[in-house]
């Protein structure tokens, strides 16, 4: 038996989150019916964490075992031809016998997508939380940094996943607009790359000027509780849209209660970027 | 009776196109439903050009008439409230008496979005071709000058759509890799743009070093012919895949014959942006 570690990207839009649950669609059952289709046996998986319906990964990891003799670039282009379009393979790795998605990871990182225009933008619309008023992203990312650090977090954890330790360290936290994206939000970046080239009339269409309106808030951490990351967002944002002031992120922190917090963002903004080991 | 102009965005994935068709859902029916009840009568509604099944818009315009006396402001929420969360008015706007959204338009836009990494992104599905190959797209750019200018575009037109005249003008032609996205490319643009405020480590997801695997084509010009932007680019790829040299293009452009060019690329990558009064 191999022991395999599995890079996946997924659109969790259509899918009743991660974790295989009878009667639902879920990654992780599609994962492991295009896996035992592909290796001739069944094969269970372990991934870093499970993400709730609606969360998207770029960067989730799984490991599992496997009889199979397959090179990783054959396995992963069969994977990726049974897979459905929402979910892909991005890389596939030998891993040392013993290899634990959960235990042996260091760091993970997620980030956060809003969309702050006053009106929704239709491609965005399940990869965002849509908020119609402009939000605060200099205040958010000021109030972000108290976060920062080895804290209890249980401010931020729902209730009802009882944890040994609600200690985590946040080695990053950041809140910023986006850069222009080609479906988004596009603006002439072609024509401008181009202009040393360009012939003819320049475009009409230079929407350069259009404010940016999708804000990103990017969390790196030794781990996350349950619902940490939706919590810190929906806590800036009431930062973000003069609700409460900078400071009252800090007493959040402090009052280790989770009635203190903002609400939990929804789910379609969430991504899970990135997992070290 | 007021004439009113009215700019819309919509993800064309679930559509059978722009065109009301009897027994299918098309964004001229949807939304003529939408105005039909928020006016309280029957709207029929004439837009700049057809778009096809799976074509998106980012920058639509129709016009329509309507014994309505709503303000524009409130007319446009009151679409956006009814209308599916995949179509979206961004703009509504008082017309002169007689505003004909095909007859008085100068210029479109569109943009063209082809993914070409080796791996299928999970997030761009809907809005881009996937060319697994790389393109060259600096040779695709080169190439497409030629189609700058005043030419007969027969060469690029879907055979059965007759027209008086295929001659068009292009103002503007470009093929260039798209800038960074929050969701289907995601870099650290967050970080960077707050590296001055950083606290603790920095991310160690920093993927500012892969490459940019979207590419966009951009075409403005006086008018389109049927299928004209989806030729150019089924053109333009077989430059960048080096399956054709790069005056190919200008011979296909002379010859004035469809089958010489190459072929159609598929409607999910296609964008309305734009267009001029």
């Amino acid at each position: 038996m191999r022991t395999l570690k599995l890079t996946l990207a997924y659109d969790g839009t259509a899918y009743a989150g991660w974790q295989v649950q009878p009667g639902k669609t879920t990654v992780q059952g599609t994962l492991e019916a295009a896996l035992s289709k592909v290796t001739g046996h069944f094969v269970r998986v372990l991934a870093s964490g499970r993400t709730d319906a609606g969360v998207h990964a770029r960067g989730q990891v799984v490991g599992f075992q496997t009889g199979s003799e397959l090179a990783p670039d054959v396995l992963q282009k069969a994977l990726n031809a049974v897979l459905p379009p929402d979910v892909a393979v991005l890389d596939v790795a030998e891993a040392a016998e013993g290899f634990h998605a959960i235990r042996d990871a260091v760091r993970k990182r997620y980030r956060y997508v809003i969309h702050d225009g006053p009106v929704r933008d239709v491609f965005g619309r399940a990869y965002a939380w849509h908020c119609r008023r402009r939000l605060d992203d200099e205040a958010m990312h000021r109030a972000a940094q108290v976060l920062s650090g080895t804290h209890d977090f249980s401010s931020f954890e729902t209730s009802g996943a009882p944890r040994v330790s609600s200690v985590r360290t946040v080695s990053h936290i950041s809140v910023g607009r986006a850069g222009d994206c080609p479906v988004f939000r596009p603006t002439d970046a072609t024509s401008q790359n181009r202009a040393d080239r360009k012939t003819g009339l320049s475009p009409s269409g230079d929407d350069s000027s259009v404010d940016e309106h999708f804000l990103l808030i990017d969390v790196e951490a030794d781990g996350f509780l349950y619902n940490m990351v939706r919590t810190i967002v929906g806590t800036l944002v009431e930062v973000g849209r003069g609700a409460e002031p900078e400071h009252w992120v800090g007493q959040v922190l402090e009052a280790t209660d989770r009635r203190r917090a903002g609400p939990t963002a929804p789910p379609e903004g969430l991504f899970l970027m990135q997992v070290d080991y």
